[in-house]
Parts: structure tokens; sequence; C-alpha cells
């Protein structure tokens, strides 16, 4: 396992980077800016998918594929898309390489030149939205309810593994509807749908809200999000949901013929979750110790170690072992048993707490002679003696428990990091002192938006839905405002 | 659903064009060679990728995800794996765009030159190698068994949905031993897990065999494929496992301390079926009324469409009919029950035996009256009269009995298909006159293979690992042939 980690208090940020690599989610790979997703992180991941696919299915959603790749002549049609996107493209210009007639290697071929540039997909609104227009003719075509499970690429200066990399894995819903209201209904659903999953299945409490006009995405008319928050009391987006408007309609050129004969423009939606929301999930529950995770994604709910000397003593726990694994199978619990005679216990439980199982049981020559099992649980690392007999009943109860327990400590710790205040200076303070979430009263204008984000580095997270509607003066210009925003520092 | 599909005897490969397009399975994009898989082809896709994924899991695989990008230098690490794909690689050379300074639009920005260019991945083993080397020390380390699902790109000329496309889904394993045994087991038992994923879930009879020297994967030291045969007598690779060697470890120095303490280069495999399996699907098992589903496969198993004058008729028939979907849902059956009133019946038959759902009830006033279904299988075109109460047992045992008959059906024609030939004017003959597997007597010459490929089209499909293993000579060349092997045109 190499040496310990880095403490939480002594660098957060490090601390992240060591435990995302040492409990084996992911690694850089040789590719500037690329991860690669390790198995055990991949097995968390495949498990928020399933949860995910789940609920957008629930929802009337369907999934479909579409192409990788994006004509430079589409990202342009929607100006202000083309805009947020363009300095972060992949540009695919060639398709062939050959060797390089001085021996010097592979080169790439330039007598392959493509006829136009084809961007790696930064996102797909512009390919969904051409292909739309052949699949839309009649409102009995709509609502159009599609999702994609794909990888996109955003040239990032600065990576960091699950934040922010140049390559990641999301899904993208891309909706299609006859009316403005149905599809702003679609675009709060959807943001509902991914605050259920974030408090049900990641233990991660979140506040949804609006995205202020210079945090919206590129080509929306309104951005949904849910906002999480971190330890170290920094905020991270964890989903958004778009309500685009007309915007794609118009520039691809989508109509439908209504109930009433007209040709109208469809109105759209889209909305995303990334392989981001596996830092979020990390930075939300972890302690000095490695992972902590909530038992509805931990690839390995039980672990059971086994403690003994010469493998007659491990057959003897083996033989009360295996049908305990047998009947956890069968309940749906995904159960471990390690029996590898190459490595100690102590390495084990250390590898366990590192890689965040739920439980953790232990039996030895002792619990083999009284009939028990050491129980561990992760999130709090209490232990206690429990009866072969009650053992099951025990797990059943820690996996309800165990994940009630994170969410309400993340819950408490975010409580307890939403301040109000009332001027500039005691904003600035308390984002110096103590970080979090800060509610201000904001004029609405971008220009004090950006004042507060340079001279501080905090933005406006959002404009929650729920809460406080009271109005007042900005903290900043003391003009007036129609209630208050949460800032703070994000990832 | 526009005019009537071209029939197979017309034009086989209009067929299947219209039938893939028509059938909602997929439909070329707006970029080169890419295509966009639609609901319903997807939804197919899905259902492929579930049951796999179970058996990867079953065999002590892992799910992992590597870069979609290639640094330039690692494809040309392996000297025989860069010859076999430089010519169809996707080259990223730039990260950003920029507006062009005389307006003429968007343009990519020369001065965001990539320092190495990148390949959009046609294969990974290269960057998964890269980081094996990082993975593996030990002994205890080994066997290493990840797949990954992915989209990967190839640069063809010619595209046809599902068949060949420019970018294509499929999941590659890639595996890492101590022993050469142990990867040789490996890729022998891949290529078993992928017949009986062809044979138990897609009711595609497959021959297993070894590729030719010239027909391995480049950088393979033995190639194991399954092959299938299609209904205008053309041969279709479904799926193949390669046996390694040590050419990747070496070309990436990924050694490991032996239980004995030495160091020594590692064993690989790598494998992969893809989105062309759909293909493989569609040519199998439809007709000239549209797609044949197996049951195993379908999106939707079970359709019920009512036959009603006025909506006082469909709340009746909602009212017997709503019971029956939810009792064969709890038996994890998939049903729709379409009671769109925008469609007539007429409309409704064609639609879904276009798509291919295996069993249609139909429900009018008559069959209130009498208490009865009309039940419909798709393979057989067949349609009898079942009373209410039998109606769940006949569907269950049409999904066995529908799913079984296309296997037998297709095996059927594969066994015709299969010609022994003593000289190669025979040969030519039956090429030309029959098509399907010709099985010969090659001399284990490229010469002799090249000539034949030259002159007929046929290639070596495999040498086939059962059957008739007596020696002979060769059909061309007369020159001693240690066993048959199977030859035909193929996808």
């Amino acid at each position: 396992m190499g040496k310990k980690l880095t403490k939480r208090s002594e660098d957060y940020s490090k601390w992240y980077n060591e435990l995302v690599v040492k409990a084996d989610l992911a690694e850089n790979s040789g590719v500037r800016g690329c991860m690669v997703i390790k198995p055990y992180g991949f097995a968390i991941w495949e498990k928020m998918q399933a949860a995910l696919d789940k609920m957008f299915k629930e929802t009337g959603h369907e999934n479909a594929y579409f192409p990788l790749f994006i004509p430079k002549s589409y990202l342009s049609k929607e100006a202000s898309h083309v805009e947020g996107f363009a300095k972060e493209c992949a540009v695919v210009t060639h398709y062939r390489l050959k060797n390089a007639e001085d021996g010097s290697g592979i080169i790439v071929d330039e007598d392959a030149k493509l006829e136009e540039e084809l961007i790696v997909r930064p996102t797909s609104e512009t390919i969904i939205w051409d292909t739309y227009r052949k699949w839309i003719q009649s409102y009995r075509d709509l609502p159009l309810l599609i999702n994609q499970w794909a990888n996109v690429v955003r040239w990032e200066m600065r990576t960091r593994l699950f934040l922010r990399t140049a390559e990641f894995l999301w899904q993208e819903g891309h909706t299609a509807h006859e009316t403005e209201k149905e599809a702003v209904e679609e675009a709060e659903r959807m943001m509902n749908v991914y605050a259920e999953f974030a408090q049900d299945h990641m233990a991660v409490p979140v506040i949804k809200g609006l995205k202020t006009e210079s945090e919206r995405f590129a080509g929306a008319v309104e951005t949904y999000c849910i906002e999480a928050l971190m330890q170290d009391g920094k905020a991270l987006q964890a989903g958004t949901s778009h309500f685009l408007g007309q915007n794609f309609a118009k520039a691809f050129d989508v109509k439908f013929a209504s109930k009433e004969g007209k040709q109208e423009f469809v109105w759209a939606t889209s909305w995303g979750v990334s392989t981001r929301l596996m830092g979020a999930l990390v930075m939300t529950h972890s302690d000095d110790n490695g992972l902590v995770l909530p038992p509805k994604l931990a690839p390995i709910q039980v672990v059971i170690v086994p403690i003994y000397k010469g493998l007659d003593q491990l057959d003897a726990i083996s033989e009360r072992v295996n049908p305990l694994v047998k009947e956890l199978r069968a309940k749906g619990i995904s159960v471990k048993y390690d029996n590898r005679d190459t490595y100690k216990p102590g390495f084990k439980f250390n590898e366990y707490e590192l890689k965040g199982v739920p439980v953790r049981l232990a039996i030895g020559q002792r619990d083999m002679e009284n009939g028990t099992y050491e129980v561990a649980r992760r999130d709090t690392l209490e232990k206690e003696t429990v009866p072969m007999d009650e053992v099951i009943a025990k797990i059943e109860f820690l996996m309800d428990d165990i994940q009630n327990n994170i969410y309400t400590k993340a819950l408490d710790y975010r409580e307890e990091h939403i301040t109000e205040v009332e001027t500039y200076e005691e904003f600035k303070k308390v984002l110096e002192e103590k970080g979090g979430f800060i509610s201000a009263h904001w004029d609405g204008t971008t220009a004090t938006e950006d004042k507060v984000k340079e001279e501080t580095k905090a933005t406006i997270r959002c404009i929650p839905i729920e809460g406080d509607k009271t109005e007042g003066r900005c903290m900043v210009t003391g003009e007036p405002s129609v209630r208050r925003v949460l800032f703070a520092k994000a990832y």
C-alpha cells in the first residue's frame, strides 16, 4: 500500500490526488490530461450508471448513440455554442500515417488531409440536432426523449483526476418538445432526478438552483444545476440541466407540424452528469484513512477477513464463512471473502479501509470458539463482536445505517457551512476564514458578479430554487436585490 | 412506414440497407462513415452488452476505461501492429479553433498545434500495455483480466451500417498472464464465450477456428475466430480472440518477478466483438417482411394491438389487457400495449412485423366475446386463436420455441451451405452457383491463399477447430495438406 495518506488538514488537494490513485480509482495516463479509470473505480462508476440509467428509463427516456466526430461547420451554427467550446476542441485533420521517407519513423500523411476538419465532440447538441431534423416532422414525433452514454473531450489546460480531465465519460440527455412549458418541465424534472440520485445513492446533499447568465451553458436559455459542498469548503457543480429554448431548433432548422397544422420550431433541453461525480463522491465522505463509500455504490459491500495460523485453521474458518457468503449474496449483498494466503490480515485491513468497503468482518480463533464475528463499520470505524446468528441482520442494518449516517454527516457539514452575510467585508471574511456557501444579496448584474469573482475568486454557484426569497440590497453595490444567491469558491 | 422493402432475392445488399434504416436500427450521419444508432437498434445492442458483460464477469473479468487517444509514438512500438493500423487512423493535430481574421468563419488555430499528434484509438493494445507496465510487478499481480466497452475509429473508405463503419462500438478484453499456456487457454476460453453468446442469445450458429497468418490480427501470434454464414451465402466474422504471445510485453517492457524470482515478460491476449454483431443478427434471421429477432434480444418481446371502434370499445379492451400486461411484466417478459389512437391496427401490424417483435397479440370484438386473443408469431407468421387463460403459457412457450426455431433454421441453412470440394474447378463452380462455406484442402502457403483470393474473391475464413482432420492434397497446387480449411466470400 506504500506510505500513509497525506492528511486532509495538511493538504486537502494532495490528499485527494493521493487517495484517488492509492484506492485504485484512477490514474494519469501517458496522454496529456487523459485518465485511466481503474477496475475498482470503474466498478463504482458502473453502479452509478446503472442507477441513473434506470431513473432515466423510468422517466420515459431511451438510449441511442451519435457520432464521436462533429464537422467543424456544425459547431459554428449556434453562435454562443461555438464561442463556448471552440477554444477547447481536439481537431482531427488527417486520416492516415505513413513511414517518413527519410526513415525517421511514422509521420502524418499530408496527402490524407480531411476536406473538412472534424471536432471530437465536447458535447453533442449540434450533431444530435442535425439528426433530429430528419426525425421530427409532426407533433406525433414529440416529445423525443433520448439519452446517450459517451466519452467527450474538452482540451483543458489544468487537469485533475475525475474533476477536470481532457476526456471524460458522461451521459447527455437531449430532448425535443412541442411547447416551451413542456421543455422547461423536462429540464426541471432532470435536475430533480439528479438531485435524487446524488442524495439517495451517493449520499451527497445538493442544492438545486439556477445559474446566472454568465455561468450558463453555451447555447442555453436557462441552466439548472445541483451544487454540492466538499470538506474543504469548496463547492462542486455535480450536474446541470439546460432549457435550450428554440436556439438549436433554429440553428438546425428543426420544425414540426403542430396539431393545428402550423410549422413551428421545436423546444429543447439537454442535461448531463459525468465521471466528475466520482470526485464529488470521494471528496464528500472520505477521511484520512481512505475512501468512505455509500453502501449503495460500493463494489464490495462486505469483506470477510480470516485470522489464522496454518491452513487447518483457515479451512475451519472457511467452513463457517462459506455459507454466510452464500446467504449474503442471495440477499443481493456483494461480499468478498479474502482468503488469500499471500497477504497478512493487517495488510488486508488497511487495504479495505483505504478502499472504503462499508463493512468488514473478521473471524479468528476466539470468534471460532465463541461463535462470533468482529464487525467493523468503515464510516465511524466502530467495532463490535456479534454472534453468528445475528450477523446477517447486523449487516442489513449497517447497509442502511451507513448510507444514512454519511448522508446526515455531509448534510450537517453543509448546513453549518451556509453563512448569511450582509456586507461585502463580512463576505470576504467568511470566505477567507470559513469557506462554504455564502448567502448574500446581489444586484443581478454580471458586472458585480465579475467584480466579486476577480477580487475573491468566489462565483455565484446558483440562485437557489428553494429557501429564503425576501428582497434586500446587494452586498457590493447597495442596489436592490430580489433574493439572496449562493456564492462559493468552486472546483 | 413508406413503400415496401426490397426483396432479398432481388438485391440482398439493398434489402439489408433499407431494413436497417426502416426498422429504426441505425442510419448514416452527416459525418462520413459514422452512423447514428437509433433507440430501437441501441436497445438491442444494450441487451447484447448486458449478456456479454455478465459472461465476462462470470469468467473473472473486470471492466476499466483507457484513453480515447493514443500518442503516435505508442502505436509505432509494435512493428506489425502499426503496419496494420497506420493507414486507417484518425489523427488529432490541433486543440483549438478560432475566428478567421478575414471573417470567413471558424478555422483551426495553427498556433494550437499538438507537440505530438494523437491517434483516435483503432484498438487499445498500445495504450493499455503502456499502463500495464505500471500495474504488473510480480506474479501476484497476474492474471490481469480486464475488459473495456468503448468506441473505436478505423478510417474505412467504403462503409456500411453496422458492418463497416468509421466509428463503431465494441468491447475489447486485454489480459496478462504468467505463462504461455494460460494465455492460450484464455484466448480459447473467450472464443468459446463468443460462440456460446452467438448461439444461445443471437441464435446465430458459428464455426470456431483459427485464422491463417495473412488474416491474423496485426500483432497477434494466433487469432481465434467465430464465423457465421449470412443468407446470401457470404460469411461474416463475428468475433475474434488473439493470443499475442509476448509481443506487446516486449514492445512496452512489461515484466514480472516470477515465483522463482526471475524477471520474465508477460503473456497476453486480446479479444473483441462489436456493433458488427448487429449486422450479423439482421442478416441471419430477417425476411422480406422485415426483422426477425430472437426473443432473448428483442427490446419488445410481445406487442398487444387492440382492434376497436370508438373509445368505449378501447376502454373495455384495455380493462382486459392491463392485467395481462402486468402479469407478463412480472414474469420478466417485456410487453408493449400499443393503444395509440393516432394509428390504425393495420399500420401497427406492419410496424411490429418490420421491427421483428417475436409475438403479436391482437384483440377485437369477437375475441372480447369469446374470451380469446389472436396470437401471431413473427418467425413463421403463423396465427392462432388462444383462450385468455392459456395465453401466458402460450407466450412463454413461444419465447423458447421462436428462439430455438430460428436457430435451427439458421443452422440448417449453414449445414446445407458447407460444400466439400476436391478440385479448384469445382471450387469456383460452387462458389459461383451456391456460395456458402467451401471445405477444401490447402497447402498452407500464403501464396496459394492470395492466388485464390485474387482469382475468386474468396478467402480462408478459418481453419476449423472441430470436424474432419484427415490429410489430403491442396486443390490448387496438389501439394500436401494437413487438413481441410473453410473458404468463403465474406463481409
